[in-house]
């Protein structure tokens, strides 16, 4: 087909970041990894990995710093990106996100939760432009499991029917 | 046309209360105030303000008694119900709330945040009558944002199809 | 009817390990136990009790144990299948669970939730079968609300048209 794909363009884009998906860590226990029902699909917990493997453990604030928190949420946001890729083959079928939940594990004193989930909504918002508005909600647990430093929590819109010409 | 508005009866419900619409704060960061997709409608975080400024910061059984929680919470509600407004043009075309999602940022010891919380349902009955029933969920958190008190997530129902006389 | 309903094979299941569905413990302020609209069910808060009462009591990793944490969670969950069955009047038209989004009282040196968190998980697979598959989540917050231990959040899809011979 001649046009180009919306994929191919949002894959594109992350590639101009140096960025390319990774393969997402496995669930941690007996649960899938996405649902996908009636266009609307549900995450779960995605979190910061680099080969597949927890990084930047601790609390910002503390452990980390709020930049090193920012590039968390990227890495965390870059995992939830290869996950809807993977359950929609692409971001053909994507219709947008909706709404982001990000927890940012924090010390007592820091506050500035939402400009460090900002790592996370510039790579959507970078990658797939309109597609990648959302509602967010920040949240400021004192920790969370395994000690990460981020989780987000992630439900999107997608078509239903098979497109043609979609991978 | 006759027949006197939803919209109108539920405005008239918040003025019997002393109460009027807000102008809520805007987004905390890059993303969206909300996303209606196909009959869903998923809020940002909503907090207490007045005037567009934070409220009533603090835990709750700390520097606020358990009093200032609820009123705090009635604030946070008032913001969403202007963004609902907003979102749908008045409340017409909401078909009724989903879930609300209440944390009260709380000392070690305060552990009756559905008390609180009842501060924000109280008012989504008073105003929405049947369409202002939710499922709800209370958590505890030792802190939020910007030291925040409250933070309400938000799904409601709405019906996509533009209603005629609707403003 | 001949047909052997999937609700009798699900209470079956629940039967051959020993449980039975409870009665729910009724909502904790002025909210509804659950929302169904136009084919996703959002339940309100889900926790631990015992003839509707709460149990187990505490943080994992300090007043609790990781298997007694495990056991919370089976029971959050035990009231969770209730609540379905009462929303659906039974298991028929549940398409599937959604979301599952557990919050784990925790102490702060414990980060294995998602094991604790397998409590649940394992209940709704072995009772609803591929039916039962979710996405999920896991939190470790210091508190939750009547210092419970387990707090579980579920959204989950089912079918709007009545089944004939469904009860």
């Amino acid at each position: 087909m001649s046009r180009a794909s919306f994929t191919d363009a949002a894959l594109e884009r992350l590639a101009a970041l140096g960025l390319a998906l990774p393969v997402p860590p496995p669930p941690a226990g007996r649960y899938a990894p996405f649902r996908l029902d009636r266009g609307v699909g549900w995450l779960s917990a995605q979190y910061p990995t680099r080969d597949g493997k927890p990084v930047l453990l601790g609390r910002v604030g503390l452990e980390l710093s709020a930049e090193q928190g920012r590039e968390a949420c990227m890495l965390a946001a870059l995992n939830a990106l290869a996950r809807i890729h993977e359950a929609l083959d692409g971001f053909d079928r994507l219709r947008g996100l909706l709404r982001v939940e990000g927890h940012v594990a924090s010390s007592p004193g820091f506050v500035d939760q939402p400009a460090v989930l900002d790592g996370a909504s510039d790579l959507f918002n970078a990658v797939l432009g309109e597609r990648g508005r959302h509602a967010r909600l920040a949240f400021a647990p004192a920790q969370l499991p395994y000690g990460i430093s981020i989780e987000l929590a992630i439900a999107f819109a997608y078509d239903e029917r098979a497109q043609p010409g979609a991978k």
